[in-house]
């Protein structure tokens, strides 16, 4: 069997964690899959010097390009500038091409799709969602004979940490944060994480394998956890659950999609609620199979790596089901607007009317917290749309109550 | 493309499931991976009189052994006689076999993967380990990368809701167990679910999938749940955990495999405590992804039919990853024998010196239950091997003290 050359973009974290693993376990990817791979460049703008694979470092994007050796490159340079020009010639070239970029595929995954197909190569993301779990393909593949009728997950490990922490710790979301950025979970800048962007771009991805479609993630309502506050995650727990960062979407039957990303109380009973520290999981609802749970750990470089180098070894073998991965740009808004998707929502009231205006809301189940003030209230109210939730609110403000937390509860 | 012509043998539950998800969600499995395939034969020794799909039933095998079209064969027969025959002359007259049965792949694996491969056919069985949770397929594929040094599972859903009416409800073992066969849950001989040997051969294919060497059933030390107690359940509620049946597998550093299959306590903390009911939880732990666990409903008509059904897309389709599924038969036992296997151990003691034996047990943590006779007493033992604890357990013994219970924990 002809050696399949790799050439890998970017050498930070996940690149560096490639390289890693493809040596450290070159020899049983080769008696598992029988795949015989090396790697030929390493392109990074930095220099390493002493690096034990200096002699592959190349800072030319052209050598890969017009090398016709490189049959598969791996891009995890990060963002949609340079990494999208240098995929997207990689494909025209004829390569196959790895990522592990979630804004990539979410913004551009059409397109590449179809560039890949055109040319008869591969382009493959599995590392883009849910770090090391394997949920790209299974949902691809090992559930191709159900219809999905929706997927909901816990996305991203920065945000699930920080909300864990408030939970077990009872921590404020600020020193949540600021731990999380101690520990290296969270960016000196976490808008990406903490503002929902990264869940969106990752539930994006999930419904256009799901639905076939490409959903784009601005037309999807994203709503982070900066708002969510210690009093709300105890009447969650008076509840019966947790709040949890969930991104979710499904099909209604005239075939638009339901997507969103915010926080959510999670009832106990949910297989998500159980999902901690910087852990995700992502439950797949079929027709024939249910409900079908995926968990581990959602980033990090080796999980990361170890699903980028499973493709890696799917493209070498040139594997058909790989090659099935599809989905259109319909070129329209295929979302169902956001005012028109229901929940049942956990409300909390403040001022001298609140707990008055919760006894009288029909439908609603009153919660309650320990040393609650006089002057605060919380109900779940009955199933409405966010139409009907804005006017509810518009309606308690304009008595006299304040409205200071609204959140969905997720469904089981 | 070319129609592939199926054969479905039997048409049991699974059977009759496959049939029923296929005709369904036809439209959508053809849209998703391009295969163009339809049902020819029904094997089954029944008349199926007024059956939608009458003509399509057979009662020879010959017919589809000696008819080229027929591509693939789903065996759902069960057992290992008549199956095993088919299975085998339906790969040798060179179509690809996908089957649920677990005791087959068990058993029979190595040599039908091998005369699979000689034939350039495939042989597939998603279905028989976790139902319609795709594992078997993400074990192989998708963690390709990884090393793996371990599998751990809760495989068996009617002895998981037996234990979690045991927990939940304070069943006694024998009323659950009525319960779930009046549900339709366990088989009026619950034998093979009860005493461990269905656990057993899904651990084995799980084992034989993750170090790629056929481990047969008789070598697997195998305990059931017939022995747990209400006692244990509560002495496992005090530890912080609950009581699972567990089949677990991992290698040594000397390519050894440890396996066993019995119950264990599982510490909260563990994602596979919150697996209830009739579900499956399977946790695979790799050097590069960390901790991954699959969750959901490890049989039923539906789940198990739509497993077969992804398998049946994989080999119209020729996937080439599902060509290197592939293990040895080395021809020896490659297992650790079992008395060497170490764990921390649960025992219950009785007897007048019970406690103070339990209080001098070194290293052991000692354990409480509500209402606990006096001549009653319960510790978490260091970690000793099996070996050692018979040894423990003798000396008890011959100092007065009876053991009416030993449980493993399951580490983290």
């Amino acid at each position: 069997m002809e050696v399949k050359k790799i050439a890998v973009m970017g050498y930070g974290t996940v690149g560096s964690g490639v390289v890693e693993v493809f040596y450290k376990n070159y020899a049983s990817i080769k008696r598992r899959t029988g795949a015989e791979m090396d790697i030929k460049y390493i392109l990074d703008i930095r220099d390493f010097p002493g690096n034990e694979y200096e002699s592959k470092f190349i800072k030319d994007f052209n050598i890969i390009e017009s090398d016709p050796e490189v049959a598969i490159v791996v891009e995890t340079i990060g963002g949609i500038g340079l990494a999208y020009d240098f995929v997207r010639r990689s494909l025209l070239a004829g390569k196959s091409v790895v990522t592990s970029n979630k804004e990539l595929v979410a913004e551009k995954g059409a397109e590449l799709l179809q560039i890949a197909r055109d040319k008869g190569v591969m382009f493959l993301f599995e590392a883009s969602v849910g770090g090391g779990i394997p949920i790209i393909h299974p949902l691809h593949q090992c559930l191709a004979a159900n219809e999905i009728y929706g997927v909901e997950g816990i996305l991203n490990g920065t945000t699930n940490y920080i909300l864990t922490k408030m939970i077990r710790e009872k921590m404020s979301f600020e020193t949540a944060l600021k731990q999380a950025q101690d520990l290296g979970y969270a960016e000196r800048n976490p808008d990406a994480d903490v503002l929902g962007h990264d869940a969106c771009r990752k539930i994006c991805i999930l419904a256009a394998i799901a639905f076939g479609k490409h959903v784009y993630p601005k037309y999807v309502s994203t709503e982070g956890i900066t708002s969510v506050t210690a009093e709300d995650v105890e009447y969650a727990a008076g509840f019966g659950g947790v709040i949890k960062l969930i991104g979710s979407t499904s099909r209604r039957e005239d075939g638009r999609i339901e997507i969103e990303v915010s926080p959510a109380f999670v009832p106990s009973e949910s297989q998500l609620s159980g999902v901690d520290d910087v852990f995700n999981g992502i439950l797949v609802r079929g027709d024939a199979t249910g409900d079908v749970v995926f968990y581990g750990k959602g980033a990090g470089k080796l999980p990361t790596a170890s699903a980028v180098m499973a493709d890696v070894i799917d493209a070498a073998k040139g594997s058909e089901g790989a090659k099935n991965m599809f989905w259109v740009d319909t070129g329209c808004d295929e979302t169902v607007p956001h005012g028109e998707i229901e929940h049942r929502f956990y409300l909390r009231l403040a001022g001298a009317e609140a707990a008055k205006a919760a006894a009288a809301m029909e439908g609603a189940q009153v919660l309650y917290r320990e040393k609650q003030p006089d002057e605060e209230a919380a109900v779940i109210t009955a199933v409405v749309s966010y139409d009907a939730l804005d006017a509810l609110k518009a309606q308690l403000e304009s008595s006299g109550v304040k409205v200071l937390a609204n959140i969905r509860v997720l469904e089981n």
